[in-house]
Protein backbone atom coordinates (compact mmCIF):
# COMPACT_ATOMS: atom_id res chain seq x y z
CA UNK A 1 0.00 0.00 0.00
CA UNK A 2 1.21 3.36 -1.23
CA UNK A 3 -0.02 5.47 1.50
CA UNK A 4 1.62 6.50 4.78
CA UNK A 5 -0.07 5.27 7.67
CA UNK A 6 -0.33 8.33 9.65
CA UNK A 7 -0.97 6.40 13.50
CA UNK A 8 -1.42 9.88 15.21
CA UNK A 9 -0.88 10.55 18.92
CA UNK A 10 -4.06 9.72 21.26
CA UNK A 11 -5.69 13.10 20.94
CA UNK A 12 -9.04 13.28 20.16
CA UNK A 13 -8.75 15.49 17.04
CA UNK A 14 -12.36 15.80 16.53
CA UNK A 15 -12.48 16.94 20.04
CA UNK A 16 -10.06 19.95 18.99
CA UNK A 17 -12.50 20.65 16.18
CA UNK A 18 -15.18 21.61 18.54
CA UNK A 19 -13.02 24.43 19.57
CA UNK A 20 -11.09 25.08 16.34
CA UNK A 21 -13.72 25.03 13.95
CA UNK A 22 -16.41 27.23 15.15
CA UNK A 23 -20.06 27.43 14.38
CA UNK A 24 -19.90 25.52 11.40
CA UNK A 25 -18.44 22.94 13.03
CA UNK A 26 -20.85 23.17 15.05
CA UNK A 27 -23.65 23.12 12.96
CA UNK A 28 -22.72 20.02 11.30
CA UNK A 29 -21.96 17.61 14.68
CA UNK A 30 -25.32 18.72 15.72
CA UNK A 31 -26.63 17.72 12.16
CA UNK A 32 -24.65 14.71 12.42
CA UNK A 33 -24.74 13.82 15.96
CA UNK A 34 -21.69 12.68 17.02
CA UNK A 35 -21.01 14.39 19.75
CA UNK A 36 -23.17 13.68 22.51
CA UNK A 37 -25.12 10.32 24.40
CA UNK A 38 -27.82 8.60 23.35
CA UNK A 39 -27.05 6.87 19.29
CA UNK A 40 -30.37 5.37 18.89
CA UNK A 41 -32.35 8.28 19.48
CA UNK A 42 -29.54 10.21 17.05
CA UNK A 43 -30.23 7.41 14.56
CA UNK A 44 -33.88 7.79 14.67
CA UNK A 45 -33.38 11.68 13.50
CA UNK A 46 -30.82 10.99 11.14
CA UNK A 47 -33.16 8.12 9.53
CA UNK A 48 -35.87 11.29 8.55
CA UNK A 49 -32.99 13.64 7.71
CA UNK A 50 -32.29 12.01 3.95
CA UNK A 51 -29.15 13.32 2.07
CA UNK A 52 -28.32 16.16 4.52
CA UNK A 53 -24.33 16.46 5.02
CA UNK A 54 -22.88 14.46 7.47
CA UNK A 55 -19.51 15.35 9.32
CA UNK A 56 -17.51 12.78 7.44
CA UNK A 57 -18.16 15.15 4.18
CA UNK A 58 -16.64 17.77 6.32
CA UNK A 59 -13.98 15.37 7.80
CA UNK A 60 -13.16 14.72 4.04
CA UNK A 61 -12.61 18.25 2.80
CA UNK A 62 -10.78 19.45 5.90
CA UNK A 63 -13.16 21.91 7.05
CA UNK A 64 -13.33 19.87 10.02
CA UNK A 65 -10.29 18.20 11.94
CA UNK A 66 -10.12 14.80 12.92
CA UNK A 67 -7.24 12.84 14.62
CA UNK A 68 -6.48 10.83 11.16
CA UNK A 69 -4.50 7.55 11.52
CA UNK A 70 -4.45 6.39 7.83
CA UNK A 71 -5.48 7.88 4.51
CA UNK A 72 -5.20 6.69 0.76
CA UNK A 73 -7.33 7.77 -2.11
CA UNK A 74 -9.95 5.62 -1.22
CA UNK A 75 -10.26 6.00 2.18
CA UNK A 76 -9.83 7.72 5.39
CA UNK A 77 -9.16 6.30 8.99
CA UNK A 78 -9.72 8.76 11.93
CA UNK A 79 -10.64 8.18 15.56
CA UNK A 80 -14.35 8.29 16.93
CA UNK A 81 -15.15 11.29 18.94
CA UNK A 82 -17.61 9.36 21.26
CA UNK A 83 -14.93 6.03 21.92
CA UNK A 84 -16.55 3.10 23.05
CA UNK A 85 -13.92 1.39 24.03
CA UNK A 86 -9.65 2.33 24.77
CA UNK A 87 -9.58 1.93 20.45
CA UNK A 88 -12.24 3.11 18.52
CA UNK A 89 -11.45 4.61 14.97
CA UNK A 90 -13.57 4.81 11.92
CA UNK A 91 -12.87 3.51 8.26
CA UNK A 92 -15.13 5.35 5.64
CA UNK A 93 -15.14 5.63 1.54
CA UNK A 94 -14.06 9.02 -0.17
CA UNK A 95 -16.78 8.23 -2.75
CA UNK A 96 -21.16 9.50 -0.73
CA UNK A 97 -21.63 6.05 -0.30
CA UNK A 98 -24.68 6.62 2.48
CA UNK A 99 -25.18 3.52 3.97
CA UNK A 100 -24.38 -0.47 3.16
CA UNK A 101 -27.44 -1.00 1.88
CA UNK A 102 -26.93 1.17 -0.44
CA UNK A 103 -23.38 0.27 -1.82
CA UNK A 104 -23.80 -0.93 -5.58
CA UNK A 105 -21.91 -4.39 -7.07
CA UNK A 106 -19.07 -2.01 -8.38
CA UNK A 107 -18.30 -0.70 -5.29
CA UNK A 108 -17.23 -4.48 -4.13
CA UNK A 109 -13.45 -3.90 -4.78
CA UNK A 110 -13.55 -0.45 -2.94
CA UNK A 111 -15.24 -2.31 -0.08
CA UNK A 112 -13.09 -4.92 0.02
CA UNK A 113 -10.03 -2.36 0.66
CA UNK A 114 -12.26 -0.46 3.31
CA UNK A 115 -12.34 -4.19 5.31
CA UNK A 116 -8.37 -4.71 4.84
CA UNK A 117 -7.46 -0.91 5.54
CA UNK A 118 -9.17 -1.51 9.07
CA UNK A 119 -7.37 -4.64 9.80
CA UNK A 120 -4.31 -3.24 9.00
CA UNK A 121 -4.92 -0.25 10.59
CA UNK A 122 -6.09 -2.44 13.74
CA UNK A 123 -2.94 -3.72 13.60
CA UNK A 124 -0.57 -0.65 13.54
CA UNK A 125 -2.60 0.70 16.32
CA UNK A 126 -1.88 -2.55 18.72
CA UNK A 127 -4.81 -4.65 18.31
CA UNK A 128 -3.11 -7.95 18.24
CA UNK A 129 -5.31 -9.31 21.03
CA UNK A 130 -8.47 -8.90 18.93
CA UNK A 131 -10.77 -6.18 17.87
CA UNK A 132 -14.44 -6.16 16.31
CA UNK A 133 -15.72 -4.43 13.07
CA UNK A 134 -18.93 -2.93 13.15
CA UNK A 135 -21.12 -1.41 10.30
CA UNK A 136 -24.76 -0.30 11.41
CA UNK A 137 -27.39 0.51 8.82
CA UNK A 138 -30.51 2.74 8.91
CA UNK A 139 -32.28 3.20 11.81
CA UNK A 140 -32.64 -0.04 13.45
CA UNK A 141 -29.05 -0.43 12.79
CA UNK A 142 -28.47 3.04 15.03
CA UNK A 143 -26.57 4.41 12.25
CA UNK A 144 -26.69 8.14 12.90
CA UNK A 145 -24.57 9.34 10.09
CA UNK A 146 -25.63 8.40 6.69
CA UNK A 147 -21.61 8.18 4.92
CA UNK A 148 -20.60 4.51 5.06
CA UNK A 149 -18.62 3.73 7.91
CA UNK A 150 -16.86 1.13 9.35
CA UNK A 151 -16.47 1.19 13.36
CA UNK A 152 -13.21 -0.42 14.85
CA UNK A 153 -13.15 -1.47 18.54
CA UNK A 154 -10.77 -2.95 20.29
CA UNK A 155 -8.35 -2.67 23.48
CA UNK A 156 -10.89 -4.23 25.76
CA UNK A 157 -13.26 -7.05 25.54
CA UNK A 158 -16.34 -6.85 23.67
CA UNK A 159 -19.31 -8.69 24.62
CA UNK A 160 -21.94 -9.91 23.49
CA UNK A 161 -24.49 -9.44 21.99
CA UNK A 162 -23.30 -6.78 19.86
CA UNK A 163 -25.81 -4.46 21.19
CA UNK B 1 -26.08 -12.42 -8.99
CA UNK B 2 -26.76 -15.63 -11.06
CA UNK B 3 -26.98 -17.92 -7.28
CA UNK B 4 -30.30 -18.37 -6.27
CA UNK B 5 -31.72 -16.60 -3.21
CA UNK B 6 -32.80 -19.87 -1.08
CA UNK B 7 -34.69 -18.02 1.41
CA UNK B 8 -35.56 -20.90 3.78
CA UNK B 9 -38.20 -21.20 6.32
CA UNK B 10 -37.71 -19.70 9.80
CA UNK B 11 -36.94 -23.22 11.37
CA UNK B 12 -33.43 -22.90 13.10
CA UNK B 13 -31.64 -25.94 10.84
CA UNK B 14 -28.96 -26.26 12.74
CA UNK B 15 -30.51 -26.71 16.03
CA UNK B 16 -32.40 -29.87 14.02
CA UNK B 17 -28.90 -30.72 13.47
CA UNK B 18 -28.06 -31.17 16.94
CA UNK B 19 -30.66 -34.23 16.76
CA UNK B 20 -29.55 -35.27 12.86
CA UNK B 21 -26.22 -34.87 12.85
CA UNK B 22 -25.64 -36.63 15.92
CA UNK B 23 -21.90 -37.69 18.02
CA UNK B 24 -20.02 -35.53 15.30
CA UNK B 25 -21.88 -32.53 14.96
CA UNK B 26 -21.91 -32.45 19.09
CA UNK B 27 -18.02 -32.86 18.85
CA UNK B 28 -17.60 -30.29 16.52
CA UNK B 29 -20.27 -28.02 18.24
CA UNK B 30 -18.56 -28.53 21.53
CA UNK B 31 -15.18 -27.43 19.88
CA UNK B 32 -16.44 -24.58 17.85
CA UNK B 33 -18.51 -23.29 20.82
CA UNK B 34 -21.58 -21.88 18.91
CA UNK B 35 -24.79 -23.39 20.70
CA UNK B 36 -24.42 -22.46 24.52
CA UNK B 37 -24.36 -19.23 26.29
CA UNK B 38 -21.14 -16.84 27.00
CA UNK B 39 -19.66 -15.98 24.37
CA UNK B 40 -16.66 -14.40 25.65
CA UNK B 41 -15.36 -17.32 27.80
CA UNK B 42 -16.24 -19.23 24.42
CA UNK B 43 -13.76 -17.07 23.16
CA UNK B 44 -10.72 -17.28 25.10
CA UNK B 45 -10.87 -21.07 24.67
CA UNK B 46 -10.97 -20.59 21.13
CA UNK B 47 -8.16 -18.09 20.86
CA UNK B 48 -5.63 -21.19 22.17
CA UNK B 49 -7.20 -23.77 20.02
CA UNK B 50 -5.18 -22.59 16.97
CA UNK B 51 -6.36 -24.57 13.63
CA UNK B 52 -8.91 -26.99 14.84
CA UNK B 53 -11.72 -27.91 12.81
CA UNK B 54 -14.51 -25.66 13.03
CA UNK B 55 -18.37 -25.64 12.65
CA UNK B 56 -18.18 -23.91 9.35
CA UNK B 57 -16.33 -26.64 8.21
CA UNK B 58 -18.69 -28.93 8.42
CA UNK B 59 -21.82 -26.78 7.31
CA UNK B 60 -19.86 -26.08 4.09
CA UNK B 61 -18.96 -29.62 3.33
CA UNK B 62 -22.78 -30.55 4.28
CA UNK B 63 -22.14 -32.82 7.19
CA UNK B 64 -23.50 -30.57 9.37
CA UNK B 65 -27.04 -29.72 8.18
CA UNK B 66 -27.56 -25.68 8.35
CA UNK B 67 -30.91 -23.38 7.47
CA UNK B 68 -29.29 -22.50 4.58
CA UNK B 69 -30.57 -18.37 3.43
CA UNK B 70 -28.09 -18.06 0.04
CA UNK B 71 -25.14 -19.89 -1.47
CA UNK B 72 -22.97 -19.14 -3.84
CA UNK B 73 -19.43 -20.16 -5.39
CA UNK B 74 -17.37 -17.68 -2.92
CA UNK B 75 -19.77 -17.41 0.17
CA UNK B 76 -22.84 -19.36 1.96
CA UNK B 77 -25.07 -17.60 4.32
CA UNK B 78 -27.24 -19.20 6.90
CA UNK B 79 -28.93 -18.73 10.32
CA UNK B 80 -26.84 -18.40 13.42
CA UNK B 81 -28.03 -21.22 15.84
CA UNK B 82 -28.11 -18.87 18.64
CA UNK B 83 -29.85 -15.70 17.46
CA UNK B 84 -29.11 -12.52 19.34
CA UNK B 85 -32.30 -10.36 17.12
CA UNK B 86 -35.28 -11.56 15.81
CA UNK B 87 -32.75 -11.96 12.38
CA UNK B 88 -29.26 -13.44 12.68
CA UNK B 89 -27.97 -14.94 10.30
CA UNK B 90 -23.67 -15.43 8.95
CA UNK B 91 -21.94 -14.83 5.68
CA UNK B 92 -18.94 -16.72 5.55
CA UNK B 93 -16.46 -17.59 2.69
CA UNK B 94 -15.76 -21.06 1.25
CA UNK B 95 -12.01 -20.06 1.34
CA UNK B 96 -10.87 -20.76 5.26
CA UNK B 97 -9.98 -17.57 6.19
CA UNK B 98 -9.93 -17.80 9.98
CA UNK B 99 -10.44 -14.39 10.98
CA UNK B 100 -10.31 -10.98 9.10
CA UNK B 101 -6.76 -10.24 10.54
CA UNK B 102 -5.41 -13.14 8.55
CA UNK B 103 -7.19 -11.52 5.44
CA UNK B 104 -4.67 -11.20 2.81
CA UNK B 105 -4.41 -8.91 -0.17
CA UNK B 106 -5.65 -11.27 -2.83
CA UNK B 107 -9.12 -11.60 -0.49
CA UNK B 108 -10.11 -8.21 -1.30
CA UNK B 109 -12.91 -8.75 -4.26
CA UNK B 110 -14.16 -11.83 -1.73
CA UNK B 111 -13.93 -9.79 1.48
CA UNK B 112 -16.42 -7.04 -0.67
CA UNK B 113 -18.83 -9.97 -2.04
CA UNK B 114 -19.17 -11.17 1.59
CA UNK B 115 -20.24 -7.48 2.18
CA UNK B 116 -22.58 -7.46 -1.08
CA UNK B 117 -24.07 -10.81 -0.42
CA UNK B 118 -24.83 -9.82 3.07
CA UNK B 119 -26.55 -6.59 2.76
CA UNK B 120 -28.52 -7.87 -0.19
CA UNK B 121 -29.45 -11.06 1.94
CA UNK B 122 -31.07 -8.77 4.62
CA UNK B 123 -32.60 -7.09 1.93
CA UNK B 124 -34.19 -10.13 0.87
CA UNK B 125 -34.82 -10.98 4.34
CA UNK B 126 -36.95 -7.82 5.11
CA UNK B 127 -34.43 -5.98 6.99
CA UNK B 128 -35.28 -3.02 5.14
CA UNK B 129 -35.65 -0.77 8.49
CA UNK B 130 -31.67 -1.36 9.18
CA UNK B 131 -29.46 -3.70 10.59
CA UNK B 132 -25.90 -4.30 11.90
CA UNK B 133 -23.28 -6.21 10.29
CA UNK B 134 -20.39 -7.05 12.96
CA UNK B 135 -17.52 -9.13 12.42
CA UNK B 136 -15.31 -10.46 15.68
CA UNK B 137 -11.38 -10.95 15.61
CA UNK B 138 -9.59 -12.66 18.12
CA UNK B 139 -10.00 -12.92 21.93
CA UNK B 140 -10.58 -9.39 22.60
CA UNK B 141 -12.78 -9.13 19.60
CA UNK B 142 -15.36 -12.34 21.53
CA UNK B 143 -14.78 -14.46 18.40
CA UNK B 144 -16.22 -18.05 19.18
CA UNK B 145 -15.25 -19.73 15.74
CA UNK B 146 -11.80 -19.37 14.26
CA UNK B 147 -13.81 -19.46 10.32
CA UNK B 148 -14.04 -15.56 9.07
CA UNK B 149 -18.14 -14.84 9.37
CA UNK B 150 -20.27 -11.83 8.99
CA UNK B 151 -22.73 -11.29 11.36
CA UNK B 152 -25.71 -9.86 9.69
CA UNK B 153 -28.33 -8.79 12.83
CA UNK B 154 -31.96 -7.42 12.61
CA UNK B 155 -35.52 -7.17 13.44
CA UNK B 156 -34.98 -4.95 16.50
CA UNK B 157 -32.98 -1.85 17.36
CA UNK B 158 -29.73 -2.59 18.08
CA UNK B 159 -28.15 -0.64 20.80
CA UNK B 160 -25.18 1.15 21.46
CA UNK B 161 -22.37 0.38 22.02
CA UNK B 162 -22.07 -2.83 20.02
CA UNK B 163 -20.88 -4.62 22.80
Amino acid sequence: MAAAILLAAGLCGARRAEAVAGPRAAQVRGAAGVTDGNEVAKAQKAASRGAAPTISSWILDRSLPADVLYEDQQCLVFRDVVPQAPVHFLVIPKKPIPCISQAEEEDQKLLGHLLLVAKKTAKAGGLGDGYRLVINDGQLGTQSVYHLHIHVLGGRPLQWPPG
